[in-house]
């Protein structure tokens, strides 16, 4: 596999959990498949339904703000990401970055009931420290209880996700970590192997989604990858849509995978 | 020219200003350059102003419907238009086709002041008579007033719209003329100066907007084309950008190219 190819080689040793603890963060490092803890049975989400039926005003500002230059591709892929996600909902933050997605996501899913779960996955030790911090600073100590923080090629996400969760949304943000090395990135590679594993476990009614940065050596064949990824999925299944800048070629291209609640009959 | 090298050749008598009349709907033949009847000096709608102000909440429901599959492409053109158009301003429907759009524009800027001019061109008489039949059904005498359906190539709309016109909105469908002959369509290089036309004569705070449909012979090169006019605009004075789906190559691709209402000084 050449998920670590062009990434900083993290050198742990091989226990079985090993954990860096963080305060209040369970952060796990891992160099070989985990044991899946929990197996819960979760019921079809009858939220999912009424999604459909939600009258769809009032929160898509951002998406119009895109388009007068107003709003940038994330903002927008949160707003939508908050038209999708339903609190007791499991979300996966693919490229954790800085934490700022993980925030978000972590504020859509949480709720009294503590079903929500978030996990985040970053190849970067340095990143997954920040978002560990970020995290502290900015939610409650029981919001912080459903986050997991892990340090594994994202295209190994089925791994540590427990079987039939209702993961909604998967997110990457593809590129380098602002901050960081730029020489370390996310790679074509890798990103479809995630984009495969994420098409596996998303519920029906989920989301992928990817904001695509292109500016850096690498970046512009990674956005093929994805959009080849996307061209392959079904119609009856998936509805796959991208927002793109036409004079800006730089700019970071939105791309969104939609996974329809009930197949279409053609 | 051309314009009329894949069209259907309109056969006219020169007269100076050649009208076919509809019962309420001014509609001209031109196959000369018409004289300038009216000049109007405009100035500056306050309005513009206002719209950077405005909230945009609760008109974005189709862009989110487009993502979920809920809405066409042209479904969320007209949603955008809206947050654009104000009452009073003068649009050019720049391919009349049924005459779909050109109505939904004509109800954006009719207001009692009676300012507002909506143009439709098209090329094909069936289309301006398909449009003017849908005007008559819909509209009142009161708004059928404040518009010209002209059979013209829209590479030369600056000669039918009065000089200083406060133009907000310039729209193409690009292809065939649904229900009529598909082999007649948009072609790239009179779309081409259409395009540089509306770009000299649209004010700030207004929008290029096209449906680009795909599927027909020369469909993919004409969106070539209007991505290669929209990747040289300037980013200090416009946004452009495009809603593409990824996985139904046919489907139509939304393009809309705003120019700011300020300049971007970099």
């Amino acid at each position: 596999m050449n998920c670590l190819s062009r990434r900083l080689i993290l050198k742990t040793p091989v226990h079985s959990n090993p954990t860096l603890n963080f305060p209040s963060v369970n952060v796990s490092f891992y160099s070989r498949p985990i044991s899946i803890h929990q197996k819960r049975k979760l019921s079809a989400n009858t939220a999912i339904t009424s999604l459909i039926h939600h009258p769809l005003s009032g929160v898509e500002e951002d998406l119009v703000g895109y388009v007068f230059g107003k709003k940038k591709a994330t903002e927008v892929a949160h707003l939508i990401w908050k038209r999708v996600i339903q609190n007791g909902d499991t979300v996966i933050d693919a490229t954790c970055g800085n934490g700022y997605d993980t925030l978000a996501m972590l504020k859509m899913v949480a709720d009294e009931s503590g079903r929500g779960r978030v996990y985040g996955i970053d190849i970067q030790g340095d990143a997954l420290k920040s978002t560990a911090s970020l995290l502290d600073e900015s939610v409650t100590l029981k919001e912080k209880e459903l986050v997991k923080l892990i340090s594994i090629c994202h295209s190994r996400m089925e791994e540590i996700v427990p079987e039939n969760s209702p993961v909604r949304l998967v997110a990457f943000n593809l590129g380098y970590l602002p901050g960081g090395d730029k020489t370390i990135t996310t790679v074509s590679e890798t990103t479809q192997l995630a984009l495969e594993a994420a098409k596996k476990i998303l519920i029906p009614g989920g989301l992928i989604s990817l904001v695509v940065y292109v500016g850096h050596p690498g970046g512009m064949e990674e956005l093929e990858t994805v959009e080849a990824f996307a061209s392959g999925l079904s119609v009856s299944n998936w509805i796959c849509c991208k927002f793109q800048m036409l004079n800006r070629p730089l700019a970071p291209v939105l791309v969104l995978l939609f996974k329809r609640e009930v197949a279409e009959t053609q």
